[in-house]
């Protein structure tokens, strides 16, 4: 059983150097055979091959999956009256994680479940084929594992994000509660999780503990990933740096020396994620919903830094699931072209997750991808807000449409 | 056969006075009969009548369907590329429209018919119940008749904007275009044409100009709306209010004398739209997509001004569709609350087409609403770009789901 998408009018494969386009790698009148979950065969449409099944793409353009690299999903209740009380002035200082993590212990497996496989499906309606789920509203041993056990159903890109913030009851011993995270926590967290993450900001982790849970785990096999530099300067991006990070996230906050930090883990500008960059992450929903100030990408990438968007998806400061909408937010906010933020938004998020079978369009490669309701990937940028994904290919098969 | 929608977490009536929400009126545990396609009777669910059909809406929110009362879908082409351009830094200017105007005289009325009917669909998926479609990219006698037929194919709200643009064969005489407008072009305007329109600014009519065209437009029975003070201060605004207008559109460069003008049209704070009140229809979409100041919406509110949230929807300068969006923005850049900002999308946009019978849910009104994939309709805003219109009534009748 294979599938031939036929008539697309503008192919985005990210294979930088073929086709137009850059790194963007587009080729126009394209055919793209699906097997077994993966891609078998692009080229044009006139030399497609026969096939049990046939999309006709309608001169659609067609684009690889978003790889939403960022998303808290396991959590229970919302916060909207907060986020209306902040719409009208008041100040966001990320306490209201702590309503969360009450609300969260205090929910039955089935109801976390119910919430993530809501977040997953309606992300995948909107053309995210792959989204990395993090733990950080259970912050006890038993939550924690439970909640990186329910997010593993959904997803393997799974982080462990027991250093989220200091749950009140070691508000007094903050040294008390890494060895926690450091310890049991961790151990409890391991059969479940691909990565680790701290959340390294005043008022949060420091870096010498956030050093020290990054290590004790990376030395348990997990990858590093660090919440960094979102609410002010900080040591965050230099010390995931360090330690070799695959991403570092927010970046709202930079100085010179975290940009050329960055920079220098980039080796080569090729479609192959390097197993040593650091990327940069921003989350432009956060600074949306919080009225924040947006980081600077046109400094990144005149840099060299590699970039990801992903959306953050929280209930507290970026309750979106929108990877179109961070594309849009990205060019109008953040002085991205609409290039630069469909590439961040796919292949930026596959590198974000040391990935090379996603966020990609070759032969060998995942086909996961999505038909645009438009004829260029700039519609995504051109159309704020209009639902444009029309089909969306998960593992080669046709997900449930918008 | 009548329909009861049954369960509704929370109901925004837009009947100020009744419930909680000040101006939205909420009610909730609701529930709501239609019949006739207006709605028969609304109020506790526990007092529902019976009916022919039901629709549980799971405690979801229900809001009346959004009025879209500032668009122009009757054009043919996109300009993606001038976006594209825009973006990478170049100024735009407003001469972009002769590119769609070329374009849109070389298409057939099918053509025509298609995007038009495109993009009404795509509007009511997200919940846009009325929209109001304006021409303007035709400005030849035949081509704005032809514009406004197939319009008024889509709605009862088409506005003659012959006075869009001067076009290229007439920029050496544009007191000949004026004459033009105003005589064989609003005759032929009139049997489909509604309203008349002016974008009065600096570059496209001046203030003799826009009263010459608006007067005449007046005196034939149309209704008078002004595009004014969009991309400098003028006289758009006063202007506007000394003949009445219904509306006066985008609002972003206001002083204090046009801000009084607009309040002074306001007489009490009810929910009937008063045939003397001006309203001032902001456009935010514009702003994001053409990376402009956006309009002060608190000013004019705290000054009692009625506010109205429409798309512009353009190829030019805001190429959405999206009511959501629009709320969303409002919310995040104009210093809107979420439920100024969605009042301003349903019965703003009603009173800026001086309808009663839209943008309200009590009986005898027109049974069109959105039932949201939400409890809240705090959502729209603080779920930015999220699809979360779960279904459409439209007179009465489920509109093709999203
Ligand atoms: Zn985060
Ligand atoms: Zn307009």
């Amino acid at each position: 059983m294979n599938l031939l998408i036929d008539n697309i009018g503008e192919l985005v494969t990210n294979v930088a150097g073929t086709g137009e386009g850059g790194p963007l790698g587009i080729r126009r009148k394209a055919a793209l055979l699906v097997e077994d979950g993966q891609v078998a065969w692009l080229g044009p449409a006139r030399y497609a091959p026969a096939a049990d099944r046939r999309i006709d793409a309608g001169g659609a353009a067609v684009l690889p999956g978003f790889v939403d690299s960022h998303a808290h999903l396991v959590f229970a209740g919302d916060r909207a009256a907060e986020f209306n009380a902040r719409m009208a002035g008041e100040r966001y200082t990320g306490g209201g994680i702590r309503t969360t993590v009450a609300a969260t212990r205090a929910a039955d497996d089935n109801t976390l479940r119910g919430t993530v496989g809501r977040l997953r499906a309606e992300a995948l309606r909107q053309g995210t084929t792959t989204i990395e789920i993090k733990s950080g509203y259970g912050l006890s041993v038993v939550d924690e594992a439970r909640s990186l056990r329910i997010a593993a159903e959904f997803t393997t890109e799974t982080t462990f994000l027991g250093a989220h913030v200091v749950p009140a009851e070691y508000a007094d011993r903050p040294d008390d509660y890494v060895g926690l995270v450091c310890g049991p926590m961790l151990r409890a967290a391991l059969p479940y999780a691909k990565w680790i993450d701290v959340f390294c900001e005043r008022g949060a982790f420091d870096a010498d503990h956030a050093r020290a849970i990054l290590t004790v785990g990376q030395a348990a096999g997990l990858g590093v990933r660090v919440h960094a530099n979102q609410l002010g300067p900080g040591p965050g991006v230099r010390l995931g740096v360090e330690l070799g990070a695959a991403s570092v996230d927010h970046c709202t906050h930079l100085d010179d020396a975290d940009i050329e930090a960055l920079a220098s883990t980039v080796t080569t500008w090729v479609s192959e994620p390097e197993s040593s960059t650091t990327v940069a992450t921003l989350l432009p929903g956060a600074e949306f919903s919080t009225r924040s100030p947006y980081p600077d990408a046109r400094r990144l990438l005149d840099a060299g830094v590699t970039v990801a968007l992903a959306t953050d998806c929280n209930p507290g400061s970026s309750y979106t699931s929108s990877m179109p909408f961070c594309v849009a937010l990205a060019v109008r906010e953040m002085r991205m072209t609409p290039a630069e933020a469909v590439w961040a938004a796919t292949a930026g998020g596959a590198r974000a997750l040391r990935r090379d079978d996603i966020g990609v369009l070759r032969p060998g490669a995942r086909a996961d991808l999505s038909i645009l309701d438009a004829p260029s990937y700039l519609h995504l940028a051109y159309r704020p807000g209009v639902p444009l994904i029309s089909q969306v290919l998960h593992n080669g098969v046709p997900a449930c449409q918008p």
